[in-house]
């Protein structure tokens, strides 16, 4: 199916050419059912899309265009293991890594799920020895710090949920301490050597192919650090460091003994990873039972999504608003807001899931898109942005969508001790109020204040800018888990009706090979570069100062 | 100066509509002198827009542009003391908190100078007495934990600064650690008092208003606490709790006592603020000379600012490409991508700075104005977000503007003693190396390789994603400080030529009125709100599940 020749295309452009004469206030006017309609509580889950720049023409339209694009089989296609990803040749089934023992899902005559528990049962086995105090450093002290080095998907999604999840921390023998390393330049494992005792630090290396240069970098770094400590190499590699990879024989020539080595497969793209053995800082950080739990809310999800009539399917909804928003309103940017601390880093790990997926504009078939695909995705903690960008969201020149996320219930039960529960209570109450506040005065400007005073100019509200809020009971690994794979299954959506692949990123490949040579250049006596003006200027100007 | 009658408004954008047709890679052809044309170095900056959809005819418009805004005499106003800030009825001088002991700037018959220095001698008493583990505790213990209770501009200056020049940490007799506390929800705060000893705690309260009520949600926590560990309120005060406000009648009935009220002033805008007593973290953090150079390489850039001619003018360079990308290329997105982790939080500072100050649609005579102002601006660390967001900068639909931002120098006398010198300046060239090479690949695309191979359409890059490079010889207090005054300026020069006050935020006001209507409601026994039937099921939801 193509954007131009086809009748649902032209009817959805006339809706939004339409609709964009209204607004949402008059959509709640011409609509008082609208919450009936646009609101779905799915178990522990509440989407409201109500605030959209949508009325049920539009919504049926959508559902419609959804058909059309065959979406139900290629939600089928994805979940049972057909190869979704075409450029590469191969499935995506980070779905599968959430399924049950009990089950089984034969690809290519092979029984998948037997593999992932494999690689599950030997994420326990680390985990339960370090737990125990039982995996021990060069000196015989037991490990205390862990550090992954990582980058993108094998930084972001770990990171992101060992932060969103502290509150779960298991308590085990030993006070572990989590770190991140991901950038190349240096910043963070400069830091880390300069604070940690290496006698119990414990490295995990994560790359799906294992040549990722910036985790390199940093692991090199790691290891010169520890073998200032302790000259014996394979000690050291034996006792502090962890690899993870789809490439077994590159970490066998990296050094990472055999039972140090936890696999993934191909066919997991890496940023939808965490649910593989990269989720190991997790299962570290929050134990076992809650990684499983993780795993069990997104496996709910999947089931959801794989069986959910679409006008009832939280993540088809999800993306078919944001196609609505991003493809027919022509709204550029998208951004995610959390009324929950805790969730700090959701908003960047969406940048990379939704951005890296759909930043394309060339269909599976070679063509070029002629319509916009994914927007700006950003964010920041809503009541923070509150005091950062949501000036411009109220009275700028710029069409932003907004996703407002906060959990129902929270500080019950926080036996924290310092008597402060019922005065955190109220925090989290003050949140949920600027929460829906927010969504309110973004949809309906001034008309939330009935006064007939005449304002200056500078104190109006434009509002109509669209929202979705999206309600959890409780944020635990269960509901975290079933949030995330929504959103992954939001940007398949979105992939599907585009008819672009969210699974390859060859974007990223290029800079790879102009910076290696670059770097040769700065590093050589001479500028020897063959390049731009530009560039070769500014690499005169850091060879002279450097 | 309207938008639409004008001649060289008109100018440009026929301009734009023709260099639309054009391509960077065509100007690089057509004007090979461009380096010469469009690389700034002043002092130790060195700005290159070369890689900008600028040619000479458009950089002589953009001028035309600037001058027919009466720039320089704008510049001069906000230096002088000029009520700049008209909606609001005063001047925005955080300049003048940068300008030396011996200067003087009368406003309204006061020596502003003078003011300055005696809160910054304030400052000074309260750093020294720290350092020097003085300042104690209601048990007589010194004080090591610096906990900021702030947000929006009274976090996001502070909590940037104090982590990009964590190198320059100053010792002193106590070894302080510093806690950032912004987010209304709690989740900060409460992690802390988890770990902390109220004993060694010492709260800063900073809100210019001395009324922000995400602030003293969290302080009231904070002091709940401090009092379940000593309950006399008064003591607490006295050795627990600093007040920084531009309200000290509102720090004297929370009970902040005299001594520990420092003062700023209305002219002050929160987002401009960490110059002031708002900078107290950092000054904590890195020492008073090192606080001082900060000011220093700030004022260094006023200078520069008010007395350069606009072609060689750092801010007016940047506010002028941020003009024609915004407004004359509708790019309605720009990204902030620092190669260096110790900037990790400047695109979130740059984004309240920008978003804040220009997310505006109204001049200062109160007319709407027809055409886009401030873009989305976010970022992240560049080679973090080449893993992330840049498969969209290189293959997406969207059109984004970037700053790539790194230090030239860097590791050189670390003395970490960790023997990995070597490697982290490796770490830092492979860093740079990266930085150019992504610019370059954003700007040519596939022309960057010359293989006449037919690629796969999945493989091209189109380019001409336009960038400014800055590169600075160091990052340190010195050369931070006039790094952050040039976007402070570009911000400026931006609302003077769009005609719109960068000094007030009206757009944040209402939700404020609204989330108080909302809290009433979550906290009565029943949902008696008036709202909209999305926010009143939303609510019923909350109710029904808290």
């Amino acid at each position: 199916m193509t954007s131009d020749n086809n009748k649902i295309w032209k009817k959805l452009n006339c809706l939004a050419r339409s609709v964009e004469q209204s607004s949402i206030f008059d959509l709640f006017e011409k609509e008082p059912e609208r919450a009936s309609r646009f609101l779905l509580n799915h178990s522990i889950y509440h989407l409201d899309f109500t605030k959209q720049l949508i009325n049920q023409d539009i919504f049926e339209g959508l559902l419609e265009l959804a058909e059309q694009s065959d979406l139900e089989d290629k939600i089928s296609s994805l979940v049972t293991g057909s190869s979704v990803n075409i450029s590469e040749g191969r499935p995506a089934l980070h779905s599968a890594l959430r399924l049950p023992e009990s089950d089984s899902l034969m690809v290519n005559g092979r029984n998948l799920v037997k593999d992932v528990h494999q690689t599950l049962n030997e994420v326990e086995r680390i985990v339960s020895k370090v737990h125990k105090g039982q995996w021990r450093g060069y000196s015989g002290r037991a490990i205390t710090d862990i550090i992954n080095i990582g980058v993108g998907g094998s930084d972001l999604g770990p990171f992101m949920v060992t932060n969103a999840l502290k509150d779960f921390k298991t308590s085990c023998k030993v006070d572990l301490d989590f770190h991140f390393v991901s950038s190349m330049d240096g910043t963070q494992i400069f830091k880390l050597l300069d604070q940690l005792n290496p006698e119990t630090c414990l490295f995990i290396i994560s790359s799906k192919s294992f040549t990722t240069v910036d985790t390199f970098y940093n692991a090199n770094t790691a290891m010169e650090w520890m073998l200032g400590a302790c000259s014996n190499k394979k000690l050291v590699l034996k006792q502090h460091f962890v690899g993870i990879s789809a490439c077994p024989e590159k970490m066998k020539f990296w050094g990472i003994p055999e039972q140090n080595q936890l696999l993934f497969w191909e066919w997991v793209g890496g940023r939808f990873s965490l649910w593989s053995a990269i989720g190991l800082p997790i299962a570290l950080s929050i134990g076992m039972d809650n990684f499983k739990e993780l795993l069990a809310g997104a496996h709910e999800m999947d089931k959801h999504f794989a069986k959910t009539p679409l006008e009832k399917n939280l993540p088809v909804i999800l993306g078919l608003v944001g196609i609505w928003n991003a493809t027919f309103l022509s709204i550029n940017a998208h951004t995610v807001l959390p009324y929950d601390g805790r969730l700090q880093y959701l908003p960047n790990y969406l940048t990379q899931l939704e951005m890296e997926s759909n930043g394309k504009a060339v269909t599976e078939k070679g063509d070029t898109v002629k319509f916009k695909t994914c927007p700006i995705l950003w964010g920041d903690i809503g009541p923070n942005a509150q005091h950062a960008f949501y000036q411009l969201l109220h009275q700028g020149t710029q069409k932003v969508s907004c996703d407002f996320i906060a959990p129902i219930k929270r500080y019950h039960n926080t036996k924290n001790g310092s008597g402060t529960d019922e005065y955190l209570i109220k925090q989290h109450q003050l949140s949920l109020a600027n929460c829906l506040a927010q969504s309110r005065v973004l949809a309906f400007g001034n008309k939330v204040v009935s006064s007939n005073d005449e304002l200056p100019a500078h104190k109006f509200y434009n509002g109509n800018q669209p929202s979705t809020t999206i309600l959890i009971d409780e944020l635990n690994p269960r509901s975290l888990g079933g949030l995330i794979a929504m959103y992954e299954h939001k940007v398949y959506v979105m992939a599907m009706i585009w008819g672009i692949n969210p699974f390859d990123q060859w974007g990223v490949e290029l800079g790879k090979v102009i910076a290696d040579e670059i770097l040769q250049a700065i590093q050589s006596d001479h500028n020897n570069l063959k390049s731009d003006i530009s560039t070769n200027s500014l690499l005169d100007i850091i060879k002279a100062k450097a």
